[in-house]
């Protein structure tokens, strides 16, 4: 299969470049070119008044979440998790989580998301979504190492990586997933260690979300979660730890040094009041920061246009410091470093050799006039709607704004029924 | 002239009311009506799956500042404004301001704003684009007071005020703009509100947007800002009071009891490295709080449905309070609220008599599903492009996302080439 872009601008680093063609050869970028004379095109995309950019990757969420969207929001925190989201999701079950996630592939595309990582229950039926749908995703089984039944806990975890790691051609990866520092233990914890390292497998966490998780482990351990995270030996394993909202310098170098993947997600923060996370200081230092929607019930979205938007305002006004984190590290923040944090290799930049994993932006509306700077558009003025086209592996999974690989109204239409009837179970 | 919108879900209130028909004729709401069947209908638009509410109303912008729309992001805030949009301003003429102006009108529109309220130059030029465009807007020539010609500055800004206020049936509406106290000494605000008050207009300034103007003020008149326009009278008035970002308690306590009506520009404030305005105490202390997008060359567009969901996102994380401002207050302060401070009657909520100011959102999309609440996906998870059909005073500016009244491709066109001639100008 060979298709060709033509003549379209590309963003490659943090420039566009202007009027060229691309050739896609199966799953791979064959050549960018200025000429489009080529052999053999089984298929044609117009690229004019169209931004070629790598496609944007959510590096931390819980898809199936979708089901519980708008379903108690304005409310404390303790009554929103533990009356309200805790008891819904205990009712869950693995059908739920198929439609939820299939529901939330959908928003995802359409908003020219092309990779995400995923931590939740049932996570064969999202694995089943995200083959279908021709996503990419980086998936792990949530464990709570408190439960008496850790073994237990483990081996679901490790099983879920022996059938998903690398399938689908590679499209499918998995890291092992213990919920947090506050759910698992660090004797729990180092058996995952171990397994991961035995396995040559990531891992995803959640750290330092919120103040009260910070002083409780303090209390409990007498180290703030990434030090006692640093010392159990986390680290010595690739890590995608999401929040690090509360993280001192020492902390920062730690993540730094340690080349742990942070997956910051401002707007959930926001919502849910965690906080602000020191994003400003964590790119000086170099920690490679990526962005994240986290679940659809704490957003209530998953519009990454809006976690890039918000990364390049939000700490210019809490820092008062109008030039920290410009419009180009935001793209790299929610295109490269997530394809690299989620370990998706040979993806997240446009170039030949790379993957095919690239969407089009329609750029012929009014919020990107005048064209005085493309970059900067992306970043303050465009929104998930102006994504035409989606293109993964070279398959193309969204054409002028149509799903190729998925019944969206018949997904709607599924979902929400089993949402309504999730409620109304007692 | 009369139009039935049929099967629609209408937010009235805090609540959505399902499943209703709407009668307009001419400018007026004239039925709320389970039934449809309604003689001599002209028009008929189908509601199903979509929401009927208010118009978004922007409480302050630059419209003409399009032009600058990406120009020059991400610098220190003095080589911004002095090296870079400044010099550009002095180069602007007549003809710029009202391409520029249809350009952000076209924006406005498709995103479901139907009022603005704006202070700029040549805004006989706006007023002209407001006009042929069939928006509503509250214009203000912005004055400086410091150039020695104080009384040719007021008289611009009064035959402005008797030229255009009321004119278009009320559409539009003028207030005398004195840009700033760091701009206007009090000696020509003086002069402003005795004119204001013989022409019983309101009045538009920028107040406390900065912590350096509020150290500027105080060291020159040993006053802050809010209490210094306070001893001034500008209170005695109605006013429109743009950011408000560093006010004490006791200025809250002064906003409140004077009836000033805040634009909150939650975005622009963060881009800008402002800060973050104390808006939980407004909301508190009965402030009217409405929302702006600020000017395009400073947010870096037109689209109120990011400053609704950041007012609502923003204070919760930063007052880390999961519960201050709520979903319907956000949709209140960007509807009823902006009216009332814009100074139009009977709009700004859905009812009888009421003026037809209204926009139909498309709810069947994957992001506002399952519908478990949707003034929460309203606040949560809509965006511009959701917005299908705009209503304002009865006329239909946008249908199916069509705009009806302005020739959009030709706007694009004509606003870039200036835009692009404006900055090669030496
Ligand atoms: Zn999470
Ligand atoms: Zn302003």
């Amino acid at each position: 299969m060979r298709i060709l872009i033509e003549d379209v601008n590309i963003l490659i680093d943090d420039k566009i470049v202007e009027n060229k063609n691309i050739l896609i050869e199966n799953d791979i970028i064959k050549q960018i070119s200025d000429s489009k004379s080529f052999e053999r095109i089984d298929y044609i995309i117009d690229g004019k008044n169209k931004i070629a950019l790598p496609g944007l990757v959510n590096t931390h969420t819980h898809l199936a979440m979708t089901l519980f969207r708008g379903f108690a929001d304005d409310l404390p925190l303790e009554e929103w998790l533990e009356e309200k989201i805790w008891p819904q999701e205990a009712k869950l079950t693995a059908d739920d989580v198929y439609w939820g996630s299939l529901l939330g592939i959908c928003e995802m595309i359409r908003g020219g998301t092309i990779a995400f990582s995923d931590m939740y229950f049932f996570m064969d039926e999202m694995a089943k979504a995200v083959a279908e749908s021709g996503i990419k995703a980086s998936l792990s089984v949530g464990m709570i190492g408190i439960a008496g039944d850790e073994n237990e806990t483990l081996n679901r975890g490790v099983s879920f990586a022996k059938n998903w790691h690398n399938a689908e051609d590679g499209r499918i990866r998995v890291m092992l997933g213990p919920h947090a520092p506050y759910t698992c233990p660090p004797s729990f914890l180092e058996k995952v260690i171990d397994k991961a390292i035995e396995m040559s497998l990531g891992i995803h966490t959640h750290l330092s979300e919120t103040y009260l998780e910070v002083e409780n482990i303090k209390n409990m351990y007498g180290l703030t979660p990434i030090r006692l995270m640093d010392r159990v030996g986390l680290f010595n394993v690739p890590v995608l730890a999401a929040h690090c909202v509360f993280v001192d310098d020492e902390e920062i170098e730690i993540l730094s040094e340690k080349g742990v993947g942070v997956a910051h997600n401002p707007q959930s923060n926001l919502k849910l009041a965690s906080g602000v996370a020191p994003v400003k200081k964590m790119l000086e230092k170099g920690v490679k920061v990526g962005l994240g929607t986290d679940g659809p019930a704490s957003n209530n979205n998953l519009d990454m246009w809006e976690e890039i938007r918000l990364v390049a305002t939000l700490h210019k006004g809490v820092e008062r410091d109008p030039i920290c984190v410009p419009a180009r590290d935001a793209l790299i923040m929610a295109t490269k470093n997530g394809m690299e944090i989620l370990g998706f290799e040979n993806s997240g930049i446009i170039k030949e050799g790379y993957k095919a994993d690239l969407i089009l932006v329609d750029v012929n509306k009014p919020h990107f006039y005048p064209r005085h700077n493309l970059v900067s558009h992306l970043v303050y003025s465009a929104s998930s709607s102006d994504v035409d086209t989606v293109i993964v592996d070279g398959r193309i999974l969204m054409e002028k704004r149509e799903l190729k690989t998925l019944d969206e109204e018949k997904i709607m239409y599924e979902a929400e029924k089993r949402a309504f009837e999730l409620i109304k179970k007692s």
